[in-house]
C-alpha cells in the first residue's frame, strides 16, 4: 500500500472504495475465503495510490487469517500508510457452513 | 461454542452473523421448526469462532424448544462464552399453523 | 388462548407475530370477511402459546363482528391472558366494496 | 351456482376468474385450509353468474376436503352448470405443515 | 364512436389503446363497477377518432351491464363503426366479492 | 355516511380506509374525473359504518366538483357525521390535461 | 394562469401538481428543451384552475428561456395570481448534451 | 431527414432509435400531443444521419396530425430517404382523455 | 408415505407439491445439509397423503445420504406408494462449500 | 466555463446537474478512465452557463489526474468562476482493477 500527497488537504471530503473480489484463506480449512471489502476515509495530508491498494488487498490471497482479523489489519495498515482524518472498513463475507459474516471497524474508535 | 482472543480488543467494531438454517422440535408435537438466527455483537476479549458456532447452533437440531426460549438461550450462552459489550439475537421462524414468529432480544437488556 | 412461563422475564425483548388467515364473518351481510392479523409484544411474566393462539384466532370464523371491534377484541384477550408489557395488533382486512381498511390498537393505550 | 344466458354465443371468448378467498376445513383435523382458486373458460350457451359462484365457492366453508377433490369438485360443478366450451381450474393451497400444493384440472380432460 | 380515414389503408400496422378508466352499473345490484379496456386492432378503411371512442366508452358509466356483455358489446360496436381486419377486446374488471374477473374477445372469432 | 358506535372508545386507535374506485365530475366540462380517496382517523366516540362510506363516496359520481373541493366536503362531512379525534383525507386524482394533482386536508387544522 | 375561489381558505392544506409535458426553446440553439414541473403548495385566498395552468404552462412552448429562469419566472407568476400561503416549483429537466439539470425554487424565499 | 453511406453493406445488423421527446399538435383541438417515438431498421445502401434525424422530428412540433399518421408519415419519409431492407416505426403517445395509444407500423408491410 | 383413493382418476390432473424445509446428513461429515424437495405428478389410482408425506421427508432428517441418493430414494418411494401415471422430483440443495447444487429426476424415465 | 447572469439572485434556490460521460487519463497507465460528475448548488450573482459546463467538464478528456484531484480541481474552479453561496461536486468513478472509488467535496469546506 502506497500514499501519494493530497492536494487539497486543507479541504476535508469523502473517497469511498469498493473491492468486491477479495480472498484470503480459512485459518482453519485452509480453504478459500471471499469478501467485498469497503473502505470509507476523509484524507488528510495523503491519499491512497488504487493500483497498490489493489496489490496489498490482493496480497491476502495465500494467507490464513480470520474474518475479523483481516478487517482489522487492512484498517491498521491504512491508518500507519494513510493517516487519514478517519476511516470505516467493512468487509462482507461469503456463506461459510452456513454461515454469513459482516465484520465493521473504524477509526478513530 | 468456543471463543478466541480478538486481536483488536481495544477497537470497538461490529460483527454481524446471519445463519438461514437453524432447526429444532417443537416441544408440543415433536416436529421440525425451522428459522433463520442473526447475532450482531460488538466483541471484548473474545470473538465467537465461527465453525464452533455452527456446532452450537446445530445442536439445537434434536432438542425440543420454544421459538422465544432458543433466542434467550442463544443469547444467554452467547454472552457466557464471547463476553461481548454488546449484542442483539433475532430468530425468524418459519410458518407454523398459519403463524409466522420473529423473537428478538438484546444484551445488556 | 393459552399463555406460558416466560423464563427469560427479567429481559425486556420482543416477539413478531403474524397470522394471514384471518376470517370472520360481516354482521350485516354473514358474508366472510379476510384479513392479516399482526401482533406484535414485549413480554412480561407470560408467553402466548401459539398453537392456542392459533386456534383463538380461526374461533372468529363464524362470528360476525367489525373490523375495529375484531382488532380491539383480539387486544383485550390478548392484555388479560398475557399481560405483556405492551402489545400492538394490526388488521389488514381484504378489499370490500373497492375499500381497503386497517385497523391499528396498542397497550398501554 | 347459477348460470345465465351468453348473449355472445356465436363467439368463442374468454373468461378469466381470481378468487383468492377460497377457504375449507382439512379432512382429517378439520383445521382451516386457505386457497387462491382460479377459474379459465370459454363459455358455449351459459355463463357462470358471478355473486352465484362466490356463494358456490364460499359454501366450502365448513366442508372437510382433500384439496385435490375440492378443485375436481369445483371442476365437476362448473361442467355441469355451465357446459362450457372448455374450462381449467387451478387450486394455490397456503402452506400446511411446510408443505405448498396446487392441483389443476381440466375439461375436456 | 366516430371513425375517421386511414390515409395508410395499404399498409398492415397495429393500433394499441388502453383506457384504465372504465366504469359502468352492476346490473343486479346497481353499484358501481370498474375496469381497464384494451382494444388491439389492424384498421382497413377506417380509424377510430380517440375522443370519440373516449365519449362512447364513457357512455356506460349509467349502464347495468354485465362482464361478458361489456365486452362483447364494445367489441361488436367497434366492428360495426371502424370495420377493423382484425381486433381484440379486453376487459380487466375491479374485483367484486373477493372475485377478479377478465374477458377477452376477439375478431374474427 | 352513517356512524356506529365505537364500543373501545376508551382507546386511542387508528382506522385507515383506501378507496380507489371514487368518480366525479368535472365542474366545467362534466367529463369523469377518477380517484383515488385515503382516510386515516382516529375514533372518539364513533365509527363510519363502511357501507354507507362506499354510498356516500358514490353519491359523488354524478356530481360537478373541483378536486379540492372534493377532498374538502369529504373532510368536513366525515367530521360532522363521525366527530373523530383527528381525521386526514388524501385525494390523488389521475391525469387530466397532462397535470397529475393531490389534494390532501385534515383535522384538526 | 387564473385563479378560482378557495372555499376552504380557513384550513391549511396541501395541493400537490405534477407536469411532466413541459417544453421551452433553448435561448442558445433555439432547439426544444423538455422537463417535467412540480408544483407544491398551501392555498390562500385562491386556487389554481388547472385547466388554465394547462395553458400557462404550455405557453412556454415557442419561448427561448434558460432553465433557471423558466423555474423562477413560473413561480412569480404563480405567488402573483394565486398569492399562496406557500409554494414550491422544481424542474427536472431532459439531459442536454450529457447534462442532466435539476432546479428548485420557493416562495416564501 | 438525410441519409450517409453504409459502409457495411454487405452484412444485415439493425439500428435501433429511440426519441422520448417527440411533440406535435392534435389536430382537433391544437392542444401538444407527445410521445415517444422508436425506429429499428436494418439498413441498405444508406444510414439515416441522427442529426438531420432530430431536426426532422422536431419539425413535427407545430403540426397538427393524428397519432396514426404521425406514425406512418414518419415510417414513409424514412423509407423513402432511407430505403432500409426493413423498418418498423412505434409511437407510445402519452395519455389523453384517459386513453394511452400505441401505433405501430413496419415495410415491408 | 400414505395413499389415499384418487375419487376422480378417470381424468388426468396434475399435483404440485413444494417443500422448503427438507434436511438430511452429509454422509461424509454427518453435518446437516438443507434443500426445496419438488414433487410435479399426475395421479393414476392413488394419491400421495400430505401429512404422511411430511413425515416421510422428516424421516431424512437423521439419514446420511447424497445429494443425487436423496432425490432418486424420494422418487422410488414415491413411485411404489402412489403409483402415478408421471411424476418429477427435484432438489434445490443450499450452497456447501461455495456449490449450489440442483438433483432433478422423473418418472417414467 | 462561462458564467451567466442570475436574474432570480434574491431568491436561494437549487441547481442540481449530473454528468454521467465524465472521462480523463489514468496518469499512471494513461488509460482512459470514466466517472459521473455531479454538482449541486445555490447560486449568488451567477449561474454557471451549462455548454460551457460541457466543454470544460470534456476537457479532462486528455489530461492525466488521479481521481481526488479532478473531484477537487472542478470544486475550486466552479468556486473561482460562479462564486456560489455554496456547492457540492461528487465524482462516481468506474470500477478499476476491481475498484469503485467515490469521491465527494463541497465548499464552503
Amino acid at each position: 500500500m502506497e500514499a501519494i500527497e493530497n492536494k487539497y488537504k486543507e479541504r476535508d471530503y469523502e473517497v469511498h472504495i469498493r473491492f468486491p473480489e477479495f480472498t484470503c484463506l480459512c485459518p482453519m480449512t485452509s480453504q478459500p475465503d471471499f469478501a467485498e471489502i469497503i473502505i470509507n476515509y476523509v484524507p488528510n495530508e495523503l491519499l491512497i495510490e488504487l493500483k497498490s491498494l489493489k496489490f496489498y488487498l490482493n496480497s491476502f490471497r495465500d494467507k490464513g487469517i480470520f474474518h475479523e482479523e483481516a478487517v482489522n489489519r487492512i484498517l491498521n495498515d491504512f491508518v500507519e500508510k494513510v493517516q487519514p482524518k478517519r476511516v470505516e472498513v467493512t468487509g462482507n463475507f461469503n456463506v461459510r457452513g452456513g454461515i454469513y459474516t459482516t465484520v465493521k471497524a473504524s477509526y478513530p474508535g
